[in-house]
């Protein structure tokens, strides 16, 4: 905070400058921007003054350290004010704008106080009057996405169109040639090549966002990218954005994703690599790369509901990115291995500390992600222990409640409780998985009809004590993967409901690679976990190679000795919170 | 060479000063040291006026360039004068020192020209003054082992004790405590904790070597340094020395070694890591350290034949060293995945340019590995097309020829041609692999008596004209890995003789992980390989999961559709040396 503050002394370049030239300090604002975020969705769920005090506090700095033009940027105003605006490519400074904006946005709705508001408004307006292509404007972009989404997000709470066509402005450019970004290395006698890997794919200004059909570089950057081109299809309606993020949404799900909804595999660029290419025991699979998964999975339901985005935001949720947190919220992975064999275990702090805010941002604004509403319909996506008060624009009032214990359990009792009777739908997503789901409206059973886009929609008249119960059904399943994916070759994921399950050392002793699932999986049981809060278990009868009767050589014309045994999987995002050790989510499975 | 000549201006600092606070330029001298080596080898072969006189001009700089205490580095003279004998553990002083000596012993034993090893036998002398823990002298040893095992090869051709003892002294000291390079390190206010990996079993000076028995840290260090300890065990019968050998040779063969020989999994440091941890794609096994194992192995048999260490040099050199050197011997492979997605290829050059003189100098100097004697006695380690000329220490003078094309075939014809009569024994490595092995001496089959070391030993009256049949049957081999490799759970490797093969994509396309080969191998067929000069392949009947009817899923809930097939192997060491692409030695295979 001595950054922020200027009351007090500059600190300096804390963090030494690092082979790109710049240091993570740079981004230390984009970190207070989503704790406030955090904090604010936090407040809205539950007062606490000193919590708000100590925001208010960051926000007083901010506006007091904020230059009479809107500038703001702490690092930019107090420790390099020479380097301002010199780097759009590494130095961060829109995106640190984007972080603020969000938590001034998500400040406001909680609390209600303008302040921030107003701050990150001006340093808005700045951005406005900055960029563009008119005379005297910088026709750049930022090399970290993220100020196109917020600002989209401030355009909506504050109804002011021009900085949402700013976010559209920096969308439109991203890549359009001459490239801004190789015109601004030149003008600043840099090298075009570029420090960083040495690619515009990094950041995806290798192509105009329209022609790209492969996801490619920093993954979290393409997840912000793509959140905000989804942002804007909706709100311009805007049919050649849809196109060309269906095209990259199956390029991502279809041939670079992860089953846990990690994506990213490869540290060297913290993001994407060849098709197919899904290593589980190097896996990077950032956990912010997972949030903004979700984030762009939330934004693809913006011009309806659509199963195939749902499942997916589901999917990415609960394995790819609530994984990032122990179970006492202490610690975090920024990633997330497949496999391990017992060294991996989730960091107290790291020195690029994005996911815990990223995370934890998440995790407090999820009913934001449960439902969606439109002007006579509530959509459903994620099914969870809730309370929604809606007022849609039909006039209708209603409050819903979700009462389940779902994914433990896939009994899911709704109760829909209007004001007066009214007429809108109720869409329910009915997982891809979920084959064999049933639904009772008021204890009687009815057919399930899923539309196309795999919600069962319910148009009637609500009435007072009206109930649902939805029934989806978690029998274990048994994935394999594509043959194209050579790490998985021979191997199964087990998942239940939306849950990708895996083998730990605790459970199951040391050498996972030495235990085969029965083809068929044979007779599975379930049992609740001692320590996981209700967490349920999947016991798997499976032979297992003996290594102790192997013998001392290292390689033998021998066959296999093995046994039958009992095996337990227990969910991926629950593992590393017990006994520390070897981890496995692709299981070897008999041939025959 | 502008370094080593004295006659032009120094050229400075060519390579920069990295992380380490040196550079690879430091080496230099070492490459020429070896490329010395490589040539006399050749000249020994074969003479080449036009190579000797490029030697000779060498010798002739370095001799100008010696310091009249015999001080000789080019480097440190011409460079960095101030650095001398100020970092052991780093700047590889003692090492270049070695491999000019091992240059120069071998120029002398090619040419009889006494320049070269004279300038260095002033340079050894130098190092017997300057360490010891006399007064005013250097109780220390080098951080990168070479020097030992030279002055070991330096004290047998001058018959110096003073250079054998130098040798005991460096390994005798090495890990004592209180530890020299952390002693150097505060003596030059370095941190003590080191800059090169932070740890003492980088350069194995954790503990006396006595008392180690993990093989750990940089491996071509490691080989070097039991090289040198296995000749001193040989000269100075050191049980104790023998003891600590075989343990970590078991140690590494029994937990640490890939079935290609190759050694030292890890780029991180260029060495070992944990137990049984052996990844086929990321393995690092350089060139370098196959071929000090082939070092290692062969002093391992200097206190007679046992059949464990030649067996390991033989696998290590067809599989592990030669596998550096493409065909046409122009290009290197300085690592040596067991697993590649068709991006790895040899190199034409690399910035620490070790391997290409190191394999050159194994295959050159070849001979030496093959036969070895004792007073009564020859022993064939190796298998290959050859002529010795012997006489031994009994007076028995004889020439022993090889006919065969093994390792192609197994049959190996041996002419024994003793001027007169004469008894003494021959010695014939039965590998432990070669299971029905048939021995005729003279057209007569004969019992193949192999004795507890795997040798069949001959000890009778040889005549002129005497003639063994050796017929190693090379039947296919099935080989699994102990279960504790994680890497190779569900894998077998495939091997025929002494020669590792594996699956490549421009005899299988692509996709080599969807092959399965069958339980019990099937009926294999072998046959020629076009463009590579009588290899032979091995066809098998194998199962292939196809990956054109799975659809566009990436992960599903489908059974594997499989079809028979078959595959061809090639011999591991020959692989990326047609079409480029996908390589695989640890192939999977049907569980039941």
């Amino acid at each position: 905070l001595e950054q922020v503050n200027p009351d007090v002394p500059s600190p300096g370049i804390v963090i030494p400058i690092i082979h790109w030239l710049g240091t993570p300090q740079m981004f230390w604002d984009s970190d207070l921007g989503k704790s406030i975020e955090t904090i604010a969705y936090s407040l809205y769920r539950k007062p606490n003054p000193e919590l708000e005090a100590r925001a208010d506090a960051i926000i007083d700095m901010y506006e007091k350290l904020q230059d009479e033009d809107g500038y703001l940027n702490s690092f930019f105003q107090r420790i390099k004010p020479e380097w301002k605006w010199t780097n759009l490519r590494d130095f961060h400074e829109l995106y640190c704008a984007g972080h603020m904006i969000e938590g001034a946005v998500a400040y406001y709705q909680a609390t209600g106080k303008r302040k921030f508001l107003d701050v990150m408004c001006r340093m808005a307006d700045y951005c406005v009057r900055k960029f563009g292509k008119g005379p005297g404007q910088v026709p750049g972009y930022c090399g970290h996405e993220e100020i196109e989404l917020a600002l989209v997000r401030l355009a909506r709470v504050t109804g002011n169109q021009a900085y949402m066509d700013l976010a559209k402005f920096f969308v439109d450019e991203r890549g359009q040639a001459p490239n801004f970004f190789i015109e601004e290395a030149v003008a600043h006698n840099r090298d075009p090549k570029g420090v960083q890997k040495n690619t515009l794919e990094y950041n995806q200004s290798h192509l105009p966002v329209r022609e790209q059909t492969k996801v490619v570089g920093h993954a979290v950057r393409a997840m912000y990218l793509y959140s905000a081109m989804a942002d804007l299809a909706t709100e311009y309606n805007d049919d050649s954005l849809t196109a060309a993020l269906e095209t990259l949404w199956a390029d991502l799900t279809q041939k670079q994703m992860y089953i846990t909804g990690g994506i990213g595999p490869a540290e060297s660029n913290e993001g994407f690599t060849d098709y197919y290419d899904l290593p589980n025991d190097t896996a990077y699979a950032e956990t912010c790369a997972s949030v903004g998964l979700v984030f762009w999975a939330s934004r693809m339901l913006g011009r309806g509901p659509k199963r195939v985005y749902a499942d997916t935001m589901e999917q990415a949720l609960y394995n790819g990115a609530i994984t990032g947190l122990s179970t006492d919220g202490k610690t975090f992975f920024y990633d997330n291995p497949l496999e391990s064999t017992g060294k991996h275990h989730r960091w107290t702090w790291h020195a690029c500390p994005c996911c815990p805010p990223n995370i934890a941002r998440l995790v407090t604004s999820l009913g934001s992600y449960i439902y969606a509403v439109a002007d006579d319909e509530i959509a459903i996506h994620l099914y969870a222990q809730s309370e929604a008060r809606v007022v849609l624009a039909n006039g209708a009032r209603f409050t819903l409640t979700q009462n389940t214990d779902y994914p433990w359990s896939g009994a899911i009792d709704i109760a829909i409780e209007p004001e007066t009777a009214a007429r809108f739908a109720v869409s329910l997503r009915i997982p891809g998985w979920a084959r064999g789901a049933k639904l009772a409206v008021n204890g009687q059973h009815v057919d399930l009809a899923v539309d196309a886009d795999g919600y069962a929609r319910l148009d009637r008249t609500w009435q007072k004590g009206d109930r649902l119960a939805l029934d989806l059904p978690l029998e274990p399943r048994v994935l394999r993967a594509n043959p194209r994916v050579r790490q998985d070759a021979g191997r199964v994921a087990v998942m239940r409901g939306p849950l990708v399950y895996c083998l730990e050392a605790t459970d199951n002793g040391t050498g996972l690679n030495s235990i085969l699932l029965q083809r068929g999986l044979g007779r599975a049981e379930t049992a609740a976990i001692p320590d996981l809060r209700g967490a349920i278990a999947i016991d798997l009868p499976a032979l297992r190679e003996n290594a102790e009767t192997w013998g001392a050589d290292l390689y033998a014309e021998k066959a296999a000795n093995t046994q039958t045994t009992t095996v337990r999987l227990v969910p991926y995002h629950l593992w590393d919170n017990r006994e520390p050790g070897e981890m496995l989510v692709w299981t070897r499975q008999a041939t025959q």
